[in-house]
């Protein structure tokens, strides 16, 4: 099946189904913790250890997945069903997302540590994605009232009266000396590993290189104008669909935390490619980013200077980025 | 003039009236910046450097502090007034805090990087302080709609309906492992010289100890369960105050930019002392924090576990974090 086989009149349906879906499912998300703080010690979240101490799965997660499978189920029983619960628990670990059939890829809970603690930036993310793109995606954090919805050719919207990106007239070109100029999110991650040139190193080399002055960190300081860690891939993705993140800059997730950001990044006109530098930064192709690459670079929607398009400003932001940061070892098995 | 000249009666009425000056002020903060996206490009905000590219200040910074001065100059004519935008064009840059008169201690924008980009981060903070203490903190950041208020003796509460800590029934020790289990909010700054051991440098280390695996970095990993930055230490108080965070440590701020959030976190039971460590972390006494100190460490209100009382658990954290961090230096004439 492809993409044409979906009419606009289907297409708008599939919106409004999945728009209400992210509406309840944050609702269950929000209910559950303020079942919480609310009250009885009984009803404590039951918090089991998954890969690490930081990977932290709740019951929660659990029932707010087999609800909105269920849903999708029952509306669409033709439809495919990946969820990260039910990923983590199937044999396989490959990339399972289809180019035939059309699929929804949800994560019911993104920001499962800042859900434990209370910490707002948790949400729903679900995308539905024809012929392996993400045209629908809905992202909802339910502790903060903000819905972030896009539907293919209709915009990306916050609380669906705002259309993304929020500065639209005009929207702001990238800064000239990007990455100055920029609000850069980036996250530490689960892999905490003391590994000298692991992942954590890695990290923490490349934001340093984008924090310190210019011309320091051998011509490598880019002076973004503030380095933001939210604990939400999904978050992240959605700020920066917003405009309020200029730069998102990451390994490790899946494709769960990121689709639905992606389809509405996209759809607000911003950028996704991989995190990872190519072997010519300077001139290589901006590849468009794969869904279950793990390693994604996002740049929020950007307008015309008098020099160049929103697009260009765009890649020679994506090629300074790519001459700070360090290569990221995540890996998947059929990306 | 001290405290006790201050009638409960006339505090119920100070604090009713500082509730809605910060209502009224976020709501100033929200109208200009919703000037910007809506329309026209007259109304974008002139954004001019002060000390750094990082360090901007904005008409909507000057203008909402002076509306909030002179609503407390006609209302209370004998407090001291002390801003962020008087501080900062004033002669002197000595601690101006008084102990013998009421003082109102304002932060008309906290989070300008943010508020600059539409990055949800930003808010109004207001203090009123008594002998040298905040013992009233207002917090409003109008683009989330989160009110953070306190009054001495009447709680701590998020949207004047939800008291802090969130999670109370009971509230959670600190974890026994802490810093492991604990979400660190910590933030990059404006001081990003490549100087080797400079605030950069030193502020990394910290972060990289409290992030490592808890073994690394010769016995320093703290294995944390998320870092955290928003680009607001306004924001980074009121989130310790309601459970999200439950470490902050920060060098760098000024008085306005915490007097109002540590008003609430003390309220709500947190514990707020140094930043850098002294000389024995392990047996030192646990200073009362200096509110002109520029260094900062806070902990989230805790309940006690079966082995000890929540300040003792507070207070082996503060030892924790000490034994991981870096002096830093901030230093400021007059504390």
């Amino acid at each position: 099946m492809t993409t044409d086989i979906i009419t606009e009149e289907e297409l708008n349906e599939i919106y409004t189904f999945a728009v209400q879906l992210g509406k309840d499912a944050g609702k269950l998300l929000l209910d559950a913790a303020q079942l919480r703080y609310a009250g009885s010690q009984a009803a404590a979240l039951q918090v089991e250890e998954k890969d690490s101490a930081v990977d932290i799965v709740t019951k929660t997660d659990e029932d707010v997945e087999a609800f909105i499978k269920t849903s999708i189920e029952a509306k669409y029983p033709h439809h495919k069903f990946i969820g990260e619960e039910t990923y983590s628990k199937g044999a396989s670990r490959s990339y399972m997302i289809s180019d035939t059939t059309p699929t929804w890829c949800v994560d019911p809970l993104d920001g499962t540590v800042n859900y434990t603690h209370l910490f707002p930036m948790f949400c729903v993310s679900i995308a539905f994605i024809v012929a392996g793109k993400p045209i629908i995606g809905i992202i909802y954090a339910p502790f903060l009232n903000q819905l972030f919805t896009s539907c293919r050719g209709r915009g990306a919207w916050l609380n669906e009266t705002q259309q993304l990106p929020l500065m639209r007239n005009p929207i702001p070109p990238m800064p000239a000396n990007a990455p100055s100029g920029c609000v850069f999110a980036c996250e530490w991650g689960k892999d905490r590993k003391d590994r000298p040139d692991g992942n954590l190193y890695r990290k923490v080399e490349s934001f340093m290189n984008m924090a310190a002055e210019m011309g320091g960190r051998g011509g490598k300081g880019g002076m973004v104008h503030g380095i933001r860690s939210l604990g939400s891939a999904t978050m992240d993705l959605a700020y920066t669909a917003m405009g309020g993140v200029d730069i998102w800059w990451e390994g490790g997730c899946w494709e769960w935390d990121v689709a639905a950001g992606i389809a509405i990044l996209q759809e607000a006109g911003g950028l996704v490619t991989t995190a990872n530098p190519p072997e010519d930064p300077e001139t290589a192709e901006i590849e468009e980013v794969r869904l279950g690459s793990r390693l994604y670079l996002a740049i929020r929607p950007a307008g015309p200077s008098q020099t160049e398009s929103g697009r260009e400003g765009q890649e020679r932001t994506v090629r300074e980025v790519w001459r700070r940061v360090r290569e990221l070892d995540y890996e998947r098995p059929g990306a």
